[in-house]
């Protein structure tokens, strides 16, 4: 039998929890934690004092460690550790979103450069495993597009608010409290833990590495009761989805809007804090998966996984980067959106091309109409903050 | 760049059609089809003559051929090419459920003795990359379950017939039409086609290579109108399923049954030809895959993808076998069944330890009851042939 893997854990939060808990009980992956760096030296922890050092270079100095596992929350502590950990010539686990979405060219040079693996498939959807299918399952196809609910905190809150009539605030108070939502739940709420999650799965399905402010993303924060009331009329559910979309060969477009899904797609039925993946495909055709989108060990096992596939070795081939290096992305692309709105001004300060139905009363006003992703990504600012909720019907405008 | 992988491809049907399509048109995975080994010489085809031989050993004896794509229909002709294969050196992708399933054993022998690969994806759910995710990403878990739809056809036939009220003949009838179902339809109706993949699903599930005789198995080609109104009554769907499940630590059961799935179930939205596979872990929790399960392109991107992990010597650990050496198969499982019969003697053939429901009447009887997988299996002829047809409620009884 081999030696056991011996890990530098950084981080000993929900996710650090799990995976020391796997590994623990393990009867297959064999892994010495050599020891945890956490941040706070005075924070009461369920192991001995001895088993943690409040030192990152204990770890990242000590010759006898094979592999960091990095689990931390801070993206620029993170991608420090993750650095001096590759230049000193040892892999990294990693599942820091923020992270990965905001450094995609750098880690992929350094692991050219060093030679080491970084590995990160709890960093998107949870617990399925899709980094790894699209590096190796789909490695020889130009995929029309990978879509899918990436993040679990807004799919519960939708799940509840929209199939099941409860109070938004109330919902996400109870997410809170069910340990769904950071402690800080904007990242989720207004979408950019998808946006992070849409750029890493970008790299692996189509070898673009985006820059995290070019893609179009708008949250749930303000999904009021007259949204509700229009989704249950066109019969469709409301869910926040992230696209990667083949546009032509050498384009690809990218976009994280809410959502209105019909109850004949498999997403209509990807409720609570479930993720799901769709691959569309020309020759393997379209692909559904779905699973725990969120939790210490539905996360912890994506993240053991990574660590067992260093047992042999596994690279990320990056495939799709060498050969599909002229995708770029556009953002010529019209879709048809909903988007309701109290202050006229806010729509007009959106160039939307065409308006196909339109709606206003004293407390609530919409437009259905057609608007280019170019359009939105001016109107960036105001899609963040104003009182607006706006759902893409689906529907791409050619 | 590297050199070009080097094929010798066996069968030129549907999924050899759509694998030499892919490949021809791949402009990532560089392969080279040094010959076509055919049956019959004098069927007509849509490739020039001299991409053919008729003797297997042009390829089998070619020391320029590195890899053997094995998609004939024969099991047993199949088996001694892969074994005459594997003892000259040579990889193997194969989609021969039958052959794999009745030799897991000396397929995963023949491979330690050789060094060499054989991967096949293609063989197990279509388009649905199951084999790799149990092998690489559930490898460090014991699964408490991995259940499915394995089969397109029976599921194509399910959906016309219970969900559209169909006639069951016409509709076998239109899916041979469709190419949906093999030119002798039984080992798929029956249910042998969803043994097979099951046989080879617990191979990388439990690492146990079961006997595919000592697997209940019931199929579908007795499915009446009443059938499908009691589950119409009951407001469920049959669907065809297969179960690999842990019993305890060291014990797993497996079988084939048609079975009622509620519409709260994902399994009640797989529809037509697509496949699913249902995972239950205790880490990763529930996972849900659906792709395609039949047609030549969906079955032949496995195939590919199995070549193209070649490139890299990519191999089965079997890492479930090594450590779980001592899982073994019982029948001591106690099913809660629905059991429509006319002939009285059939009931009385089969050793229920209770019946709960009992209906009869001029033209249709039928009871639901306890059974275990023991009295089923000791009744497994008449199973098959026998105008009976029965359904696993979905209950296991403790």
């Amino acid at each position: 039998m081999n030696n056991p893997i011996k890990i530098g854990l950084f981080g000993y939060g929900v996710v650090g929890h799990g995976v020391y808990d796997i590994l623990i009980n393990s009867k297959s992956l064999r892994t010495e934690i050599i020891k945890i760096c956490a941040k706070h030296p005075e924070k009461k922890r369920d192991l001995p004092m001895e088993n943690f050092t409040f030192n990152k270079y204990d770890l990242l100095d000590n010759p006898e460690v094979d592999l960091i596992v990095e689990l931390i929350d801070d993206a620029e502590a993170a991608f420090e550790i993750l650095k001096e950990a590759l230049l000193r010539g040892k892999n990294v686990v990693t599942s820091n979103k923020k992270m990965l979405a905001e450094h995609l060219q750098e880690i992929y040079e350094l692991q050219k450069s060093t030679g080491k693996s970084v590995l990160y498939e709890g960093s998107s959807c949870g617990s399925i495993p899709i980094i790894r299918t699209l590096e190796e399952y789909y490695d020889n196809e130009m995929l029309n597009s990978v879509s899918g609910i990436f993040n679990a905190s807004t799919n519960y809150i939708l799940t509840r608010v929209c199939n099941e009539n409860k109070d938004y605030d109330l919902t996400v108070q109870r997410a809170q409290d069910l340990g769904l939502l950071e402690s800080n739940p904007t990242l989720d709420i207004v979408g950019f833990d998808a946006l992070y999650k849409l750029a890493i799965i970008s790299a692996h399905a189509y070898g673009y590495f985006p820059k995290t402010d070019e893609i179009v993303t708008h949250g749930i924060q303000n999904i009021n009761k007259y949204d509700v009331q229009y989704a249950k009329e066109k019969e469709v559910v409301i869910k926040h989805v992230a696209h990667a979309r083949k546009v032509n060969d050498n384009e690809i477009c990218l976009f994280v809007l809410p959502q209105f899904v019909s109850n004949e797609r498999d997403l209509s039925y990807v409720n609570l804090d479930d993720n799901a993946v769709e691959i569309e495909a020309s020759f393997s055709q379209n692909h559904f998966f779905k699973g725990k989108g969120a939790g210490s060990f539905p996360t912890g096992s994506s993240v053991v996984s990574d660590i067992s596939a260093l047992t042999y070795n596994y690279k990320y081939a990056y495939k799709k980067r060498e050969l599909h290096s002229k995708i770029s992305q556009t953002q010529d692309v019209v879709l048809e959106v909903y988007f309701r709105y109290y202050d006229k001004r806010n729509l007009a300060y959106f160039q939307f091309e065409k308006i196909t139905e339109e709606y206003k009363s004293e407390d609530n006003n919409y437009v259905v109409g057609h608007i280019s992703l170019k359009a939105l990504l001016a109107a960036k600012d105001r899609l963040n903050t104003a009182d607006i909720f706006m759902a893409f019907t689906g529907k791409i405008i050619d």
